[in-house]
């Protein structure tokens, strides 16, 4: 049916959420429409899935990237879009913001102002500017929809019900590639045993953010406003089999929890066919007697001091959280390079945040503001280790 | 709030669920308002509901029991009334059947085709006459809701969402009092021993079924009526903790569960309540750390060969259920009174399934039929074994 068919951009195309995302259009070629893509470095990918998608625009970093792209695809080259102007596009329905770090940040707000679908697989963005995002979707009544494994599992166990009876949020974390390591242990993991996640196979940022459980911390943050649960409802639990992807508790004390065999593509379908659930034939069926038993335990503060530093500069708020985004990708920058240890990571965090001097303001530009001064501070502050 | 008050009438008041649905009507004065009460033998316990309650009606066993109940009220005594009356008054909302084998179904039935809404409790009702009991409420716009906790869990994990895109029912199984028995231990434990429940506080005759798993081939035969899932698509899996209600699998791949601490007033309030959500702070508060870890495992049906009889005769359909449930009301009787051991409550359902000769009729006079045939030929087995 063509009247049901969806225009779709995807943002970070060529990113582990972009391709599968991508995955899932292929599967639903009679839902969706890509009217346009945008990437970072890894032009071959865009070229590629320029060819097989045919999107009106095309977004890169730079022109000369541009330049690249059009001289390889001739006449059939699309034309050139920042993602603001995709996402916001009057023929657009839903955007994919799955771009890394605060790339995605504006482009978000452009898309919910004016009204979109937003299907959000950037941690950030809410991190950063939860508050901006929200009223940004309350003012364009855009809809804003999570891609996150954990936050899609709570909002799958929202449907049908009424937020104000949320009484917790209860999310899992699979407790990362170290979580069997001691302490001592920890202070000398290399990035590239950091790398190794038992569960997903994600972006090298996000699965350092996982390992330190740093993850977990911004998921907390971005669970608030996604589903507009006071913070200290919010708990974490480890879960290393990551089948249950996140729980809900009602107030009459009932929980919901959604599960499943982990695969993004189906957290993606959700998010883009909502109130519909259709057929995914590739994702593997859970079987709940071979899996045998489901494990929680508490996450141990001590051995992952970044989970800690998350959920109180959570609590803070204002631009606690930017600055904790913005020291942390600074911070991971420079585990992955060898120049910073792995438990030094929460160090440079705990820096930043003690340093911030917030003055209240939490527009755009002290957002923007913050993640720049907390830049400078921790590139400061490894540099003057090393 | 006296316009949301809604009229109750509870159908076996002083049995188990029925105690507890008086539990949760007291925690909601202003929300529920007892209109009639009906129970079997034990008049004190029936006496003290109808001090407290003051419903308008009262209906027992017998008219004796209400002469006695008469003049031990005087004045202050409620009128009589049957469970049919009671449940089809123009003044009744909401009709809670927790009565046990198959006195709730006439009152289930004339309570749905009097548009009520039916809170569920007596597993025989749908066990016996799904295909009536649907029907009725169709025809009638009654409201069929679960209270057992599996089918609520089930239940829950269906709001919001759209029962065509249902792929499997995945029912848990506590496995009951014998669960770590072997077959040969089976064959010597005794009533006693059958009664002690590891999870749930249940009837007598509950607590037989679940020792058995037969129990759970009703839960399934149940669910095939209520959420309208082809029988196929109806799973067990064994659940120790019984933590996890149930869960429901769709298409997509995605399950959901319903998850906490043991507790049936949760599962009333949630059947009465519907769509809101109460406070219930007599709930106990799942920690899941601190239970630890959820173990899963397939249920052996060579040890409980109830199950597989059960799982049978609900594909069969037809009068088979009744069957099934009439033999095995007179099996547990005879079991609990320590005439027949308890693998032979098996060997009675294979026994009356397999002389079973249904004729195609499915009426409500063609299922009482079946099961009092069913009946008679258990107690002549029983009695030439005795």
């Amino acid at each position: 049916m063509d009247s049901a068919l969806k225009s779709l951009v995807v943002l970070g195309s060529t990113g582990s959420i972009g391709r599968q995302t991508l995955d899932v259009v292929r599967s639903l070629r009679d839902r969706f429409r890509i009217m346009g893509l945008a990437a970072g470095r890894n032009l071959t990918a865009l070229e590629q899935q320029v060819r097989e998608f045919a999107p009106r625009w095309v977004g890169s970093e730079s022109e000369d990237d541009y330049a690249h792209l059009k001289s390889a695809l001739g006449a059939s080259a699309p034309a050139w879009a920042t993602m603001e102007e995709m996402a916001s596009h009057p023929d657009v329905d839903v955007v994919v913001v799955a771009t890394a770090g605060k790339t995605g940040l504006l482009p978000t707000l452009a898309a919910l102002r004016a009204g979109k679908i937003v299907a959000l697989a950037n941690k950030e963005v809410l991190v950063m500017a939860g508050h901006l995002v929200t009223e940004a979707a309350e003012t364009g009544h855009g809809q804003l929809r999570p891609i996150d494994s954990e936050h899609s599992a709570v909002w799958q166990c929202l449907w049908g019900e009424n937020h104000s009876s949320i009484s917790r949020v209860i999310l899992t974390a699979s407790g990362g590639a170290f979580r069997d390591r001691s302490l001592d242990d920890l202070r000398r993991v290399t990035a590239e045993e950091a790398l190794r996640h038992p569960t997903w196979r994600m972006g090298r940022k996000v699965t350092v953010d996982s390992a330190t459980l740093l993850n977990k911390g911004f998921e907390a943050i971005e669970a608030r406003w996604l589903f507009g649960v006071p913070f200290r409802n919010i708990e974490i639990v480890l879960h290393r089999q990551s089948i249950v992807h996140s729980l809900v508790e009602f107030r009459d004390g009932s929980i919901k929890a959604q599960i499943g065999i982990p695969d993004m593509r189906l957290p993606i379908q959700c998010a883009l066919c909502y109130p519909e659930r259709l057929a995914c034939p590739s994702v593997t069926r859970l079987d709940l007697a071979r899996v045998g038993s489901l494990e929680f335990t508490v996450p141990d503060m001590r051995r992952f001091p970044c989970l800690r530093l998350a959920l109180e500069a959570g609590a803070r708020g204002g631009t606690y959280p930017a600055v904790l985004a913005a020291a942390d990708e600074v911070a991971v920058e420079h585990f992955l390079a060898g120049r910073l240890g792995f438990m030094e990571i929460a160090a440079v965090l705990d820096g930043a945040l003690g340093a911030h001097r917030p003055n209240g303001d939490v527009s755009l530009p002290a957002v923007l503001e913050a993640d720049a001064w907390a830049r400078a501070w921790a590139e400061d502050r490894v540099g003057a280790k090393t």
